[in-house]
């Protein structure tokens, strides 16, 4: 049995237990969605969110759609990772000397990972064109942004939560300008942050029909004694739009541009009102995922038709377990 | 404070105030839909509409779309301006010199607008293609259409409810023959309502996000004492389908071409039920507003997921306030 | 009056009177959906199906679409059309021969018709694309495919449920490898099920609004003494994706390639939530009919939004007046 | 046998005679091209162009594609109607108080027809997306630009060399903003050149396969004791490109929105080096006509792959009598 | 070494020796194309076409598109294979009763195929969408057109030149309705030419670039003691439209829906003025090959840029074993 | 005066003086193309490519289209910049410890850029979709190739020829997966080819319609001592395919981010029979310039139609005026 490696105790993790007779690997928490509509003044809807204990509470940044349909990040505060609190103003970034740069056009679809005692911003910013931007932080005060790492045009960056030897780790999904119709998960390293290169392909596109369209990195990977989880999004189109499931990969532990397993089936798909009727209609995208090291409990918070913050529970013993019974 | 200028008082006005804690520019009527699915005999859907006081009730002329998804126009008559009953017969027009034509093909998104003692209806009409039609009516019995007074491909045309000297002027949104993927509102004028020119561009899409693929104007626009306040739609576009917001913008008193405050924000957004699901999920359309003189009320008629009507309410003074606060 | 001809009596058969006051020609179970998300392990939706009275209860081919988005068919059973439970293993196909084949990669849209003794099975199979495959089976055990009658791109296959002199007929839907943007009704003859030729056009998209897109048959032809009865979908475009409703024909009783009567309305369309919401919104898809010789009684059952079944109901009388009256 | 009515004398009439056994309508000049590349400095390319007798030369007004891509017009000058010298500077228009304006973004595919003793330029500009300007001159010096008569978008305006009592009518393609995929050509009616109406469809596209994406007015008409000769573009598109040939109508005499003849072949097709291959291979597109009144001589002026402008010849009688031969 | 079977001696087989040092599998004619534009009264270009001995002569059917661009097909006469003559009507079919029939909206790309003492014509017709038909002659002067054996889309059907025991052979490309793109080749079979069934997935496009849109069989299979010679074009797409390539397969000897040998080359590709520039540029398309059976000689007929017929040599040797030689 | 920096004399340096009476920035080598089809056995077409000056002769990298039209990379020769001799078997590479590594599936347009006593190939090569590579050669025998430096889709690397400090510049457009249709030049830096970061915008597409589509580098930077002299191309789009053309830009010295002038026109665009007729019709794309420093002569090489190598010639005075004057 995989056992989570490097995983702290989360304090008053947010928890319920899987529904009687249900026997899907995921479950959904009762009284979703976390987030509802209009949670910050001038704010629409909030939702591809991330959030990390820090000190005695949740702290975390957010996607929030303003009423000009512009997302920005907002830094958000919870004490249970239920009930959250918005600070009003969005995020302004400093340089590495810290001074003040000016605000880009957007930012969207951020991850947070704590690797040693700071936090690092991955998301989705504007340079001539969507990429990916990464800032550090040690206080949700002052975000430091590193000097345009990512080419456009590129998304889902997720770094992940540990070096490998003096190099950082991020998988990304090259996309295009506009609603991207292809996608797949790609491995970069870098010394420094800034400068990334070694780039690998990790995994494709394809296979079963879920994920025909494109797929995506969720959350920060997992790690295992034996290899890192990564929930993901997969993307399959119909007539009427994209439909956004989650699904999940275990990479290699020490070469994790190799996939052990990939998990044929999607692991949730839309189904609830609040995941099926919104902005975008049909889709769950997964972003952050809380992890209890004593129980292994897994808190995955995920964005629903890009209106909503939902939350749903697992275990790492479920997940991959099901993850390996169901690998193509 | 702009003042309402040529508005009389509504018998009758529709109303409801503004609910507690509330913080929008606009409020929608607790009861919507005003008008449900099948309010007609084999028709399916009425949305997208437009009504007057008239006598003693209001009366008005709809969008509906039969049981073939085909839309023609109806008469139908409000004691309240919520509860309403519909003329079973789709309208018949008559030539300038009063004789009966062939019906077109389809009739859709009709506005109706009073200057001095008659009812000018504009609409999509068929000519080879879809553009604009005229129709004066007394009596809301008989309806006389000019001949073929623009090309196609128009949409959205939106009378100003008085002439310039001797000018009438119209909105209108030039398109293209399918699901138009951009837009703009240009105005145009004409001394007799069959031939018109000097047309002008008066405000383009984009620049925020909400509005980037296309806008259009809504109501006829409302005369204040130092300009025209116009409600638009604002169109965005995402991989599952466009949104159809609701925004405005305040107009120059004596050139309309020219843009005093444009509003940066959407006012209104779909997030009801009725609004987010139905034909075409997430589209709110506003059509006709009604504006009580005495008390700068104003009930704005919307159709929603083109397939209900819903009602909103907001006064000159807020929502006057809030487009200057909010212009871009 | 046209009356059935060639109509057993069904027992058990589903009913439910048609609600006061409604005028529609259809009226939908009071209890829909009758089948709903996860009726089987590991399938994530069943819809688009079709079932036959069988010894004392129905039985049928059912549409499972698994959890990585793949369809599969599936044989279930009901003792009165509106509980079913199912098979958990998907149908794998024998030839002529009797020997096991290769399963293809999907199948789905299946359609179940008796002649005689026999029951086939017609659905949408993988052929280097998707087209039209041939099943007999006499006890819903073992499932005999005829060898590759259709060369791609084809959908919508449906054959007449009996023979004319020697001649087998078929009504299908020329396609594209995709999403079809296009769909006319062609018929097609065979001596043996496996060689099929002296192709006709029958019906074509466009007319009206609703069926402009494409048009397609859904359950077996029923046999009046004066034509067939034809259910069929008829579908329109909108700029957030496609509308499925469900229309009707009536061909001509000797030689099928002839329309005798087109409703040029749709005689159902997508308003009920699980119509309007779910893997693809605003789609009702009908694949089967029971008819009940003496009463004349019709249970249709349909696909909903590509994730529920649902069941309506009509009599041959007030169906075929409908038509009648409404064509076109 | 058709007569040309209102037909002057040309003086130094270009003119070649028709090759032996050449069977077709129209010839073209020997020495085709009669515009090469790089007839004026800083422009790479001269076509879509049109002339017109005046004084003891040719004049005319041609669209020159600058060094950037982008067209402007300019004055050219001929004794013979195949050499030319050209005027430096791009046309700067005032507008009709004589002031000057500022010049749009773009100008191309000029007409120019005199009415009476002035000359009338028409010809496709830029007001937010593409539509039909019109402008007067007397002298080829000053031109006075009308204001605004067309909405977007609208191209291929092509305007009657006299009045209809007191109103002007012109052709025009109504379009969309791009390459635009369709085209039909419609009337419409002036008193003033400023304020249009009563619009009529004329001849829509479609027919025959050479002209099925679209059709537009070339030259001025040519009137005749009996009709309006018109010669047109029609556009039929292959996989690797639009393919432009040259046509021909005969329209009602004193209804010009009746079609009397339509040749239903091209009366000429891309087939010399100049046509086939240069910045659009394969297009052929006629802009002006020059016709002798005593011989019925025609002198063809056509745009050839956007890089050349070719000329060829053809007469009254020969061109009707074929028009009337291969009417559809 | 692959040796010819069933091939007779061609009288006046049209011939040209390699050019010294040209090292590839086929040349072309030096005096290309042999038909050039305007063969026929009003017919624009002759190409994608078909001969045979027949009597003293060679024989063909010919797509020759009119100068309205519609394609119909004519009956041409040559001595040499070289020089040709054609009959100024279109062919007119009739029923297998010999009653004629209405002539359908066009015709192209015909094949020919002798077997034993007829000839089978096969070309792509119109049947509310393009597909195949095929049609009998015995002296080139009555057409028995076989009623409509295959449904739409589908073109390029090649009739293998004799029977399999019972069974006609045929290969196809099903299509969608314009301009496909995508290709493969499929085997169908039929006992009587009317009825078809139990298709086969011969060859899919892809792997190669120049083949990596579409595939389609040229010329009857020729026949060899080891496998049967199938001529093929392959097609690439570039930024400016697609580039047709002539390919070779060789299918099994008796179940010719598996390939012995694909030549992962083209064997010609667009290189030629006649063959770069034209109506549809970069298009060579093999349709016909004569063969001399005791030299092994062949002469392959090519449409040229939609414009041109051009000729060009090989041997069965030299071909056989180039394709061998660079198999994938 | 701009004056040539770090530029050596070039030994037999290709030369021809400019026609007289040609006006233009560039003038065409008169006996182009310098490369015709097949230059290498089974190589269909040589273009797109690169070369430099080596020991007593020039050396390069070559695009070679296989005749299975998917590109390789090859070595060529030649004494005097015009005539060339090429080795038959591509360019395999081998990783940075010297291993021989799997041949990618293609690999196009290279650039060769000496750094010191270092060369440098950078082209566009397949990882998973097509991005681009780096490799070093100091003998034109072993290439070294870099662990993957750029994500897809990427195209256009044009390293500058010296380093700035410790750090290489690179120039890039990035792509899409297909016939990408946007473009605009980006900057990266990198401390050791692999790890590449602080990426800016340099110049974006549009502003001119010749440019409108998309823009990429073209040689690699010339310095001056104002300044890098930088030859691009800027592309078109017609409704029949896209147009390359030739311009330039000036950046600045120290921050080669910013454009000191940018040429408004083209200076040179597709005229010549080898230019506008070929694999890719209207195509010129330049990817090689030679400066002799004595001189400040250039000699521009330029893919042409996807088919041929041209050579043209200007000087630095001539060129850097010409842009100074025509700077936007």
């Amino acid at each position: 049995m995989s056992k989570l490696v490097n995983a702290k105790a989360v304090k008053n993790m947010p928890w319920e237990e899987c529904p009687k007779g249900f026997e899907g690997p995921i479950w959904r928490y009762s009284k979703n969605p976390v987030i509802d509509r209009h949670p910050i003044e001038d704010v629409s809807r909030v939702f591809n969110s991330a959030l990390v204990p820090f000190k005695d509470e949740f702290i975390g940044v957010f996607r929030g759609d303003n009423i000009d349909d512009i997302p920005h990040l907002y830094v958000g505060h919870s004490k249970d990772g239920i009930h959250f609190t918005f600070e009003k103003e969005m995020i302004h970034f400093v340089n590495e000397k810290g001074e003040a740069i000016p605000d880009t056009n957007y930012q969207y679809d951020p991850r947070v990972v704590p690797i040693e005692d700071k936090y690092y911003i991955i998301w989705c910013d504007d340079l001539c064109g969507p990429t990916i931007s990464i800032a550090i932080t040690e206080d949700f005060k002052k975000f430091v942004k590193m000097d345009n790492p990512f080419l456009p045009y590129n998304r889902n960056g997720v770094l992940f939560p540990r070096k490998f030897d003096d190099r950082y780790l991020m998988l990304s999904r090259p996309s295009d300008s506009g609603h991207t119709a292809f996608g797949d998960i790609f491995l970069s390293e870098s010394r420094d942050l800034t400068y990334w290169g070694r780039h690998r392909v990790v995994a494709t596109r394809g296979y079963e029909w879920w994920c025909a369209l494109k797929i995506g990195a969720g959350p920060a990977p997992i790690e295992l004694d034996d290899g890192w989880l990564v929930f993901m999004h997969g993307v399959n189109r119909t007539c009427s739009g994209y439909i956004y499931s989650i699904g999940a990969l275990i990479l290699d532990k020490d070469d994790p541009s190799k996939v052990l397993y990939r998990c044929k089936n999607f692991m949730m798909t839309p189904e609830m009102p609040y995941e099926t009727v919104g902005f975008v209609p049909n889709v769950i995208f997964p972003t952050c995922a809380l992890v209890d090291g004593p129980t292994g409990r897994i808190a995955l918070y995920y964005g629903a038709s890009d209106t909503y913050v939902g939350l749903a529970f697992t275990t790492v013993d479920k997940v991959v377990d099901y993850i390996k019974k169901h690998a193509r």
